[in-house]
C-alpha cells in the first residue's frame, strides 16, 4: 500500500505491507489531516520513524468485532497497556507502556490502510462530513482544556496563535461563553475566525494582558515567555506547545504571580463529535488544500508555509 | 536607630532615623528572622535598597487603634492599595501598586522599630513564644500551597529542598495526612525533619518519582527542572523557588505528562498562628543561631552558609 513514512532521510511517499492488525481492527483511510506535531517529527521530536498521522477519518474494514465493519470512524491515538499502574489509575492517556498512533511506537494512518484496537474507535455521526470529522483529534484536544480548568463564563481568555490548534482552541472557548481575544501574527488566519472572537495582531498582544486564562498554542519556543506576559496574577497558563527545542524561562515570575501553568494535551472525543454534529464548531474553513496521498511530502511542506491551517490527505 | 540597610555597596549595619510611621502602626522589634529571599535581594533581585527583614515579632508602640499599643505582634507583607481593580477582585496580594516589607518599596523588620498598616497585623497568642512567632511568615508561606492545591491524605508529596522553607512545607503537608518525602543535600538538615516524614538523600531523588504532588523549595535555579522528573503525569508541582537568574526548562513534557505548575508565595497567617498554638508545627529546632541585630551582616553570612536554617536577630 502507499504510505507516507517518516524515516531516517526525512519523509518520503513509500510502498509498504498492509498493517497485519492482529486483534485491532483495519482501517481504510478516507481522509487524513497535517498537524504540527507532524512537523516537529519531521524535525527530529520524539526520535520517530514509520507512518505519519494521527488525524485522520476511515471505514472499518476487519475487526474482532464484526459490528464495526463497514462504519465510518474516528480513532483516540493513545494505545495504553491497560495494565499497570497508571492504567488502573485511570490515565491510559499517560500509561508508560503506551504507544501512540504516528508519534510513538506504531504506525499512523497517512496510508491507505491503518490499524487501531477497537477500544479506541468512534463512530462518526451521519452528520459529519469526513471534512469535519476529520478534525476529531485536535478538536478534542481543544477540549481537553475545558477537561483540565473551570473557564468561567465571565472570564477573559486570550488564545496565543491562530493557526491549527489555535484555531479550534479559540473556538471552543468561545463557546464557555468566555470573552475570548486571539492573538496572532498572520492577518489571513486571524481573517479565519468567526465572529464574537477579538481578532489581534501579535504586535499588539500587549493589549490583552491581564487576562484570567491564556492558551499558548504557538508552537513556538519563544511562546511560553509570551504568554506569561498576559496572563494576571493567580490566573491560569494552558501550555499545548510541543517543540524540539528548549527555552529559556524565568520561573520567578510565576512563583511572585502565583500563576498556574497546565500542561495539556490530548482530550476526548466523544464531545467533539457532539459538538460537530451539533454544529457547535464548524472547522472547514480551516482546510487549507487537499492533496493526494501521493503528494504527502508536498502536503508537509504546504502544511509549513506560513498562513496554511489545515492540509489534507486523501488515499 | 539601628537598622540592617541594604545599599549599593552590600548590607550594613547603619543608624537611621526612626521610622514616621504616619497612619500605620509603629512596632518595637523583638526578634526577626533571615530567610532566603533576604539573601537574594543581597544578590540583586528586585533591586530592593533599604531595611532588610520581613520575617519578624515585635510590640506595637504607637497605631491609630490604641487597642494595638503594647500587644506582641506579627503582620503580613504585602500593603496593597485597597482601590484597584486587582484588590476589588480580592487578591490584595497581587496589587500591582503594592508595597511589600523589605522587599518592594517599604523598609523591612531588621531595624529597632518597624511601622505597618493596622490591618496587616496579627495578634500572637501567650501560649506562641517569640522564637516560634517569627517563623509565622514562612509558615504561612507553606500554608498556601493547601490554599492553591488540594492536597489529599492519599497523596505521595515530594518536598524538595530541607532548608528554610522546605522545612516549613514538609511539615504543613504531613498534617494533610499525605506520605511526605523530603529530598536534601544536607544530612543535618534531613536529620531535623519529625518522625513520619520520610528523608532521601538528593542523590538518591530518582527514588521519590512518580509524586502526585511536588513542592521545589531549592532556592537553585535548577531545582525546577529536577522537580519536574518526580512528579507522574496530571500531578501537580508547586513552585516556590525565587531566584535571580533564569533557569532552561523543557515545557515540552509538562504538555506531554499535562503537569500542572502552581507558582506559590505568601501565604494567611491566621491558620500559621494556629498551628503554632496548637503546637502542630514547632519550628523551633530549625533555628540555628541567634544573633545581635548589630551583628546583621554577620548573620546573613551565616543563614547563607550549607547546613545553616533559621538565624535569628534580635534588637
Amino acid at each position: 500500500m502507499r504510505a507516507l513514512v517518516l524515516g531516517p532521510e526525512g519523509p518520503a511517499v513509500v510502498d509498504r505491507p498492509e498493517p497485519d492488525a492482529a486483534g485491532e481492527a483495519r482501517i481504510r483511510l478516507r481522509l487524513g489531516g497535517v498537524c504540527a506535531t507532524d512537523l516537529e517529527l519531521a524535525r527530529g521530536y520524539m526520535g520517530f520513524r514509520g507512518v505519519l498521522g494521527h488525524e485522520w477519518v476511515g471505514v472499518v474494514e476487519d475487526a474482532p468485532d464484526p459490528a464495526w465493519v463497514g462504519r465510518r470512524v474516528v480513532g483516540e491515538i493513545n494505545c495504553p497497556c491497560g495494565a499497570c499502574a497508571t492504567c488502573a489509575a485511570d490515565r491510559p492517556t499517560h500509561c508508560p507502556a503506551r504507544t501512540v498512533l504516528g508519534i510513538l511506537g506504531r504506525d499512523g494512518a497517512f496510508a491507505e490502510r491503518l490499524s487501531l484496537p477497537v477500544a479506541n474507535l468512534h463512530a462518526v455521526p451521519d452528520a459529519v462530513p469526513d471534512e469535519a470529522a476529520v478534525f476529531v483529534e485536535p478538536l478534542a484536544a481543544a477540549c481537553e482544556i475545558l477537561q483540565q480548568v473551570h473557564v468561567r463564563p465571565s472570564d477573559r481568555v486570550v488564545v496565543l496563535g491562530t493557526g491549527r490548534l489555535g484555531q479550534l482552541c479559540a473556538r471552543v472557548l468561545a463557546l464557555a461563553g468566555a470573552a475570548v481575544t486571539a492573538v496572532g501574527r498572520n492577518p489571513a488566519t486571524l481573517g479565519l475566525l468567526p465572529e464574537g472572537i477579538r481578532r489581534l495582531p501579535a504586535d499588539r498582544a500587549a493589549e490583552a494582558a491581564g487576562a484570567d486564562v491564556v492558551v499558548e498554542c504557538t508552537g513556538a519556543a519563544d511562546g511560553l515567555a509570551l504568554a506569561s506576559g498576559l496572563v494576571r496574577p493567580r490566573g491560569t497558563l494552558v501550555l499545548k506547545t510541543t517543540v524540539h527545542d528548549l527555552g529559556r524561562t524565568n520561573p520567578t515570575q510565576w512563583v511572585i504571580d502565583e500563576v498556574t501553568i497546565v500542561g495539556s494535551r490530548c482530550g476526548p472525543f466523544a464531545p467533539a463529535l457532539r459538538l460537530l454534529e451539533a454544529g457547535l464548531v464548524d472547522p472547514r474553513p480551516l482546510v487549507s488544500a487537499r492533496l493526494p496521498l501521493a503528494r504527502g511530502v508536498e502536503a508537509l511542506a504546504r502544511a509549513a508555509a506560513p498562513g496554511a491551517i489545515k492540509v489534507l490527505l486523501e488515499p
